[in-house]
């Protein structure tokens, strides 16, 4: 087992983190990352939050026997469910994906009317709800679940009439609650953001939570004096289920395919 | 733990297999029938063959602990892969839905060219195929994953524009092909019949592996003569996650919610 001691640990329940990946690659590139994608029990979307608390202790426990320094829950669902359990538990800094999103939609809210979209888990979990009415109490907050919006990245099936039609199927009640800006509540939502863009319209500001994520990842880590002393990041990809698959779909994520996937057991 | 020594036991990777139990229980009024949905750990259809049977062989002990009598593998990913191994390790008959459907398949076509759409892991698994041109070498198979059947089944939107729009999307290659016989090779499938059929069209005959599974099933149960003396049979239905939301959707599967749904620890 190949060790980079100092890394930044990102996990997820499949390829959908890849979006905070990127984002976290792309503003420290001399930070090196392993990222776990728990593809044998993807998706955490649809699970109950005990289930998903487990699940999310294990990956946890697997990044740490690795070293690394601090650990992102680039997945809506363990951030909503599992983040205080692990906050409790784990003795590095946990960054979970909710709080950054819901600090920049109150930052770019005029009206104060803000709508959230995510899975099953994340909207049923009141996660975003609590912290935006702990931070702004007059927020008027409407959620949707968009169960379809996971399978339809993972094809890569992010424009074209379906998907506007999904959209505008599931933004329906949203637009009609006068929002003025809207959380993408999933890591995989980001490649829906065109379609959903064109269905929100122009006055309507989308939250992508895998930017804000890894903004405050690189504060983070720059408050605590963390920085790597590398000039270049190593970047590790490991799964818990095929890794040709994951190599596969990683390049609706990130433009390219993944050759080194690594399988590991949890 | 309840135990019904004698009952019949089916396994799916969540709800999709209600559609084989409904047909069971349905031909066979005095069985006693336990349910077992992995849900903890579903989909199945994306996952690895070597995880499939893992999962697979924990359900089947599961239900063994519970002295099944007969073990149905409602689940076409989990019979594509999983079969073999349950058949070497386990001593009660076990019947998968693979092969009814391509049996029944078979008797259906005319042209000989036949169509299968399943999840990525069944089409990708050859089952069908290996099947097909095993009992008619000459049969032209063709076959298209299907990936987003599986959650608008789950969310009940089985008609309209959308489904529509995604079938056309899903089938237009496999209509190219000339086939007279369509496989739903996936237990969620037979909920999307009426728009699956609305886009195949009059020409091609639908089969729907959950009625030619539950045939089997009936002709094993009197051919062994393991018939229950009972008058009206149990039904029990067991989830390894999420209980309540199991009930919710079974509704889409049954035209009824469940309310006794158990929680069991694989």
């Amino acid at each position: 087992m190949a060790h980079e001691p100092g890394a930044i640990g990102i996990f997820d329940s499949g390829v959908g983190g890849l979006t905070v990946f990127r984002e976290v690659a792309h503003r420290l590139p001399h930070e090196s990352i392993i990222y776990l994608g728990d593809t044998a029990r993807v998706p955490y979307g649809t699970k109950s939050p005990e289930t998903v608390i487990r699940y999310a202790q294990s990956c946890a426990r697997l990044l740490l026997q690795r070293e690394v320094k601090l650990l992102v829950v680039a997945c809506n669902t363990a951030s909503a469910f599992a983040l205080e359990s692990l906050w409790d538990t784990l003795d590095v800094p946990v960054i979970g994906v909710i709080e950054p999103g819901a600090r920049a939609a109150l930052r770019r809210t005029e009206s104060g009317r803000i709508g959230i979209i995510g899975t099953q888990g994340t909207v049923t979990s009141g996660a975003y709800e609590d912290i935006l009415r702990q931070l702004m109490p007059e927020a008027v907050v409407h959620s949707r679940p968009c169960p379809l919006f996971v399978p339809l990245a993972e094809e890569g099936w992010v424009e074209g009439d379906v998907p506007l039609a999904i959209a505008r199927s599931y933004l329906h009640d949203l637009l009609e609650c006068a929002i003025d800006t809207l959380v993408l509540g999933c890591t995989h939502y980001p490649l829906l953001k065109r379609t959903i863009g064109q269905v929100a319209g122009p006055g309507i500001s989308l939250v992508d939570s895998a930017e804000e994520t890894a903004d405050v990842v690189k504060e983070t880590i720059a408050h605590l004096g963390m920085q790597s002393p590398e000039a270049e990041g190593r970047h590790t990809f490991l799964v818990t289920d095929a890794p040709e698959s994951f190599g596969r779909v990683a390049r609706h994520f990130l433009g390219r395919e993944l050759h080194e996937v690594e399988w590991v057991d949890v």
